[in-house]
C-alpha cells in the first residue's frame, strides 16, 4: 500500500504537555539509578521462541553476576512454566539475600492470588501490578471510564496489600525445620514474622505516556492510599514499610524524549508524599529514543530504570541497560553494573534469546570501536601516543579521538579498533604493524608499505586481516622466517675496527682519526654462498662497499633508523633503511628509494639485515642491477 | 581488564553548556528537514568490505527512488574507485536534474583540487569541506591552536570558492556537442554559463559537539566570510548565491541529546546572517541517542539532517533516516521520503553493506509490529475491531494499541502483527483464526481452543505458524477436508416442517401452534452409513433427537451462534455450538461442554455439522457414550 500523499490525514500528532516549569534540562546525571532487569519477563514475552526454564536460569545467574539487585523473573500467572520458574528459583536457593525478585500481574483477583502463590518462600519480592490507564485502552480494551479504571486499580491494590500481609507472616516450612533448635529462645510467633517474605509493591499505570498526566497522578494517588497506611507506617509485625514503586511506562514510545521527560517531571512534582515513592521508568524503543527517554527521565526525577540487557523486549525492545550503564560510566559515574566482560554478556543474551547483537550496537557491537578510514585511524594512532605520554605523567584520564571509552574496559582488544581495507590509510596500517610485530615503521616507510597494502585491498575488495598485513610486510621486506627470504640472505658476518692509518681503534673512538671498519660477510645468493668484504666508516657503509665490490650491487643509504624491541635478556634491535641507486637524487625523497627491515639481537646485525632487505626489495621489483644477477635478463627472456 | 572500582577516576564528565535561554523544549516538529543521505560516503567508509561501485550505483538509484534530493556520493580524493564513481554517475546521466550530489574533502589543497576534478560535468554539486575543531583534535591530531585552525579553514574555504567560480563557468564538452544546433540563437558565453555546475558549499567543524560553542561559531563566521561576498551577493555570472550549509557533527556522541540541542540552539542564535545559512546536523549513535539528538536538534533550529538509511556509518552508525522520517510520519507530518516498500529498502541496504537489520530495528525489524503475549494480542484484536468501526463512519485516523503506525504503511502484512507461542492468549489465536479462516469463534470457544493451542506450544517450545494453528483447529473440530473427518460424518439430510398436531406448517409460523420439525439424515459412523431421524422444534433439536434415538448419543446444546462468511453467490454460513452431556449442569459454564464448528452454504447444514463436530470432539476425548460406540471400551481394553 503506497503512502498517502498527505499522511497528516491519517495520524494525530502527539499532544505535548504544556509544562514550561520544567527544570530537567538544567540538570546533569550524578549517580546511577536503581536498575531492574526485565529480561526474563518483558524480554521473554516478546520472543518467537520463549526461553526454556534452564535458559532463564542461566540468564538469571548472569544477571546476578552483573550486579543486578532487582530482577523481574516472570509473569507467574501466565503459564505453568512461568509459575514453576519462580518456585524453582526460591526452592533451589538461587536468589542471593540482597537480590529482590519481581513478578508481574495484571489487576485481576485470580491472577494476583496465583502470583502470590508463586512467591511462597521468597525472602524479598516485589509484586508488580499493572492496568492500562490511557484513554484508548480505557475505551477500546476495557470499556471503562476514568472512575472505573481507578476502582479497578484500588480494589486490586487492596487485595495485593492483604495477600502481602498474609504471606509476610507465613513461615517457610523448610526454614522452620532447620531452625527448630533456635526456637528455644523465641516465641513461635516471633519466628513466623522473621521468616516471612519482605514485600515491596510496584504499580504501573500501563500506557502512562499516553495517559492524561493529571489522571495518571490521580490513579497513583489512589493506589498509594491503598498501599500505604499513613506517615511512617509499619507492617503488622513492626517492620517499617518499604517505599512503593510507581513505574511509568512508555508502553509504546509515541513522542520525542523531551515530552516524556516533561511527563515524568510533572508526575514527580505532583505526586504527594514524594519521599515515600520511588519513581521508575519503563521505556520502549518504538521511535528509537528509549535510551534518551530514560536518561532525560532520570534528569526529570526518576529513581529507577526498568530495561533489558542489550535491549530485548516487546516489538522494538525495552531500553538497553548496557547502553545506559556505560553512558554513565563514560561520564565518570559508577553504574554499579559490571560489563567488563562484554563477550560473555553477548554469549548469554544471544544464546538465551536467539536474537543477534547488531554489529553497530552501542558498546557491544562488533564494529563500534573499529575505524577503517585513514583519517580516523591516523587520529586514533596519534591519540594513543598522546595517551601513553599523559599516562607516563600519572594522568590516567581517557581522552582519545573517536573512542568515547577505552575498549579494554569492556573486554575488547585493541585489534578490534583499527581494521584495514581499501578506505584505510598509512596510520592504521602502521598501527597494526606496531601492535602485531612491534615494528615502528618510519613515516616515509609507512607510505611505501601503505601502497603495498592498498594494492592488495583494492585487488581483493575485502577487509585485510592482521595476518594478511603481517604476511604482506614479510613478503615485501623478506623478514620473519626462511619462507620469506629474498634471493640474498646474510649467513654470517665479521666486523673489525681499525683506524684509517691501519692501527687498532683507540679506547676513545671520538678522539682519534676517522674510524675505518672492515666487514667480511657470507651472503647466500640464489642458494650459493658468496664471501664478500668491504670497508667503510661504519658497518653499513662497509657492507654497501662489500656488496658493490663482491656482487656488483651499487646502493647508497638515504635514511636509517632503529629502535629496541622488548627488554631484558630478550631485547632485540629493529633497523629500517632506505637505499637508493647511485643515479637517484638523494634529496628528492618522493622517488627512487627502496625500504628494508632488519631484526636481530645485535644492532649491527639488524642494520646489515635491513640493508639486505632493502636490496632484496629492489631486486624483487626488477630495479636492481648487479654482476651477481647478470643472468636475470636472460632468464626473463627465456634464454636460460 | 576489570572495571575500576571507581571509574570516575578515569573519565571526565561532559561539561554542559550553561544555556538557560533555550526555547527548543517548548517547540514541536512542524515539517520535515532537508535530508542528506551519506550512505555512500560515511556509511561506505565504515564497512569492513566497502561497496563495489556497482553496489554503490544500485544504492544510489534506490536513494533517488526513495525521494532523496541531496546525496553524498563519495570522498573522491580518498581513492580511485571513489573518484571514478562520481565521474561515472555524471557521465552516465544517473543524476536527476533535481538531485544534488555531495562530495567530501578535508581542508587540504591537493585533495580539494582532486575533489573538484571529480565533479567535472555535474549539474548540481555540494562541496563539503571539513576540519576538526575540538581542543583534543587541535592538540593531539593537528598540533594547531585556535587561530591556526581558523586559518586552515578560511584558507581552504577561499580555495573552494575560487575553484567553484572556475568550474561553474566551465562548459561540459559533451553537452556542447549535443547542443551545437541551439548555439545559433545564443552567445557562446551565455551557453558556457548555462552548462556550468551549480555549486553549494558545506562546511563541517568536525567534532562540533566537543568544540567550545563560541569557538565553533567563530570558525564558521570566518568560513562564511570567505564564502559569501556580501548581502544579496551573486556569482560572477549573475546567479544568486545559494545559502551555505553549516553541518554540525556529533562526530562522537558524548552527551545526552538535550546538551546537543542546547549547542545547536546556541549556534543557531549566535551565527550572524542566519537567513543565509542552512544548519545541518550529522549525529552518530555512540550513546544510542542519535535519533533523539537529531530530533531535539531540529527543535533547536536545524534545517537539515545528514544520516543513512537504517543507520549504517562509523562505529555505532550515523543517525537512521528511516526512523527519523517515520517518526515524523506517525505525527502526521509528511517526511517527503517514501518507505512504503520497506522490504526493498532492507534488501538494498543489506545486500550492499553486508550488514544485517536487527529484528528490533524501529519500523524495519522483523519483530517490531509483532505481539506474542496474550494481553497485547487481545488489545490489538479489540483495537482492529474499533478501528474498523471508526473507518465505517469515515474516520480514517489510525489509533491502535501497541501499533504506532499501520504496518501496511511500510508494506508489512497483518500476519506479522500477531504471532503465537506459549506466551500467547486466546485473543491472538482467535485473531489468526479469523484472518486465516474467516471464523469468528465465540468467546468461550476461544478459551477452549486456546487450551488446545497452548498444550501444543508448551510441548513443542517453539512459535506456532498460522498453518500450525489452522491444522490444530481442523483436527480438533473435524472441519476443513475429509482428512480431518471425525468418526461421524454427515452425508445428507432432509428437513420437513409440521405442526405438533401433524398438519403442515402455516404461512405464518409464529401464529400457529408450536412448530415441529422432522429431520432424516444419513450419517456415516466409522465408515458405515446409518439412517437416523428425529423430531424437535428446530433442526438442531431434531438432529439431537435423531442422534439419541438412532445412535444412542444423548447431548444437549448449551450455546449456539452463527455468522455469514463472504458475500454474494459465495456466501456461506459458519455455526458454532457447545454441547453438553445430559448429566452436566447447563448453568455452570466452566465445565462439561464440547465445542463444534460447521461451515456450509446452507445455514441449517452448518448448524447440523457444528453439532456433529462437537459430538466428534467429545468422542475423540473419550467423553461420549452411545450405542453406536459400545465396542469402544472393548477396543481400548484390547479385547477386539
Amino acid at each position: 500500500m503506497p503512502m498517502l500523499a498527505d499522511p497528516s490525514k491519517r495520524y494525530h500528532p502527539f499532544k505535548a504537555l504544556p509544562f514550561t516549569e520544567r527544570t530537567w534540562p538544567n540538570k546533569q546525571h550524578e549517580k546511577a539509578p536503581i536498575w531492574l532487569s526485565t529480561d526474563l519477563r518483558d524480554g521473554n514475552q516478546s520472543l518467537a521462541n520463549p526461553m526454556t526454564n534452564s535458559q532463564k536460569l542461566r540468564f538469571f545467574r548472569h544477571l546476578v553476576k552483573l550486579g543486578f539487585k532487582e530482577i523481574e523473573v516472570s509473569y507467574p500467572a501466565a503459564s505453568e512454566p512461568d509459575f514453576n520458574f519462580v518456585q524453582d528459583l526460591i526452592n533451589n536457593g538461587e536468589i542471593p539475600d540482597d537480590v529482590w525478585i519481581q513478578v508481574l500481574t495484571p489487576a485481576r483477583s485470580d491472577l494476583i492470588k496465583k502470583t502470590f502463590e508463586s512467591l511462597k518462600g521468597a525472602k524479598n519480592a516485589i509484586v508488580h501490578m499493572y492496568n492500562a490507564t490511557s484513554c484508548l485502552f480505557r475505551e477500546v480494551v476495557f470499556n471503562a471510564d476514568q472512575k472505573e479504571t481507578i476502582r479497578l486499580a484500588t480494589t486490586h491494590s487492596q487485595l495485593v496489600r492483604e495477600l502481602a500481609e498474609e504471606y509476610a507472616s507465613k513461615v517457610s516450612t523448610s526454614l522452620l525445620v532447620y531452625d527448630l533448635a533456635s526456637l528455644i529462645d523465641r516465641s513461635l510467633f516471633g519466628l513466623c514474622k522473621q521468616y516471612g517474605t519482605n514485600f515491596r509493591f510496584e504499580y504501573s499505570p500501563e500506557t502512562f505516556s499516553q495517559t492524561e498526566p493529571a489522571y495518571a497522578v490521580e490513579v497513583c494517588e489512589a493506589v498509594k492510599k491503598a498501599w500505604l497506611s499513613g506517615p511512617g507506617s509499619t507492617w503488622g509485625d513492626g517492620r517499617k514499610e518499604e517505599r512503593i514503586i510507581f513505574n511509568l511506562p512508555a508502553t509504546v514510545e509515541v513522542a520525542t524524549p523531551n515530552c516524556f521527560a516533561d511527563q515524568v517531571e510533572y508526575f514527580s512534582t505532583h505526586i504527594s508524599e514524594r519521599e515515600k515513592v520511588i519513581i521508575s521508568l519503563h521505556t520502549h524503543n518504538d521511535r528509537g529514543c528509549a535510551v534518551a527517554a530514560s536518561e532525560l527521565g532520570i534528569l526529570a526525577g526518576a529513581d529507577r530504570i526498568e530495561g533489558t540487557v542489550l535491549g530485548n523486549g516487546e516489538r522494538t525492545g525495552n531500553v538497553d541497560l548496557v547502553t545506559l550503564a556505560l553512558n554513565l560510566y563514560s561520564q565518570g559515574i559508577t553504574p554499579h553494573l559490571d560489563f567488563s566482560d562484554m563477550f560473555s554478556v553477548i554469549d548469554t543474551v544471544t544464546e538465551c534469546t536467539g536474537l543477534p547483537v547488531h554489529p553497530r550496537h552501542p558498546y557491544a557491537g562488533e564494529l563500534v570501536f573499529t575505524a577503517f578510514s585513514g583519517s580516523h585511524q591516523d587520529a586514533i594512532k596519534k591519540g594513543f601516543e598522546a595517551q601513553q605520554k599523559r599516562q607516563a605523567t600519572g594522568d590516567i584520564h581517557w581522552e582519545l579521538p573517536y573512542l568515547p571509552i577505552d575498549p579494554a574496559d569492556v573486554g575488547c582488544t585493541y585489534e578490534a579498533v583499527i581494521r584495514v581495507n581499501s578506505q584505510s590509510g598509512k596510520g592504521g596500517i602502521a598501527y597494526i604493524v606496531k601492535q602485531a610485530q612491534s615494528l615502528d615503521l618510519p613515516r616515509r616507510m609507512q607510505i611505501a608499505f601503505y601502497k603495498v597494502v592498498q594494492s592488495i585491498s583494492e585487488a581483493t575488495g575485502r577487509e585485510l586481516s592482521v595476518q594478511d598485513i603481517t604476511d604482506a610486510l614479510r613478503r615485501e621486506y623478506h623478514v620473519g622466517g626462511t619462507q620469506f627470504d629474498g634471493r640474498m640472505v646474510l649467513r654470517s658476518f665479521t666486523l673489525s675496527d681499525s683506524l684509517t692509518d691501519g692501527t687498532p681503534t683507540p679506547a676513545d673512538p671520538e678522539s682519534g682519526p676517522d674510524r675505518q671498519r672492515t666487514l667480511t660477510a657470507k651472503v647466500s645468493v640464489d642458494g650459493i654462498v658468496r664471501h664478500i668484504s668491504g670497508t667503510g666508516n661504519g658497518p653499513l657503509s662497509a657492507f654497501l662497499n662489500a656488496l658493490n665490490s663482491g656482487l656488483g650491487i651499487d646502493l647508497a643509504v638515504r635514511e636509517y633508523s632503529e629502535h629496541a624491541i622488548g627488554g631484558g635478556s630478550d631485547v632485540k634491535a629493529a633497523s629500517y633503511v632506505e637505499v637508493i641507486p647511485p643515479d637517484a637524487d638523494p634529496k628528492d625523497k618522493t622517488q627512487g628509494g627502496f625500504w628494508g627491515i632488519g631484526v636481530d639481537p645485535d644492532i649491527t646485525g639488524s642494520g646489515l639485515r635491513a640493508v639486505l632487505s632493502a636490496a632484496n626489495n629492489a631486486l624483487g621489483k626488477g630495479e636492481l642491477k648487479g654482476s651477481a644477477f647478470e643472468n636475470d635478463d636472460k632468464k626473463l627472456n627465456g634464454i636460460q
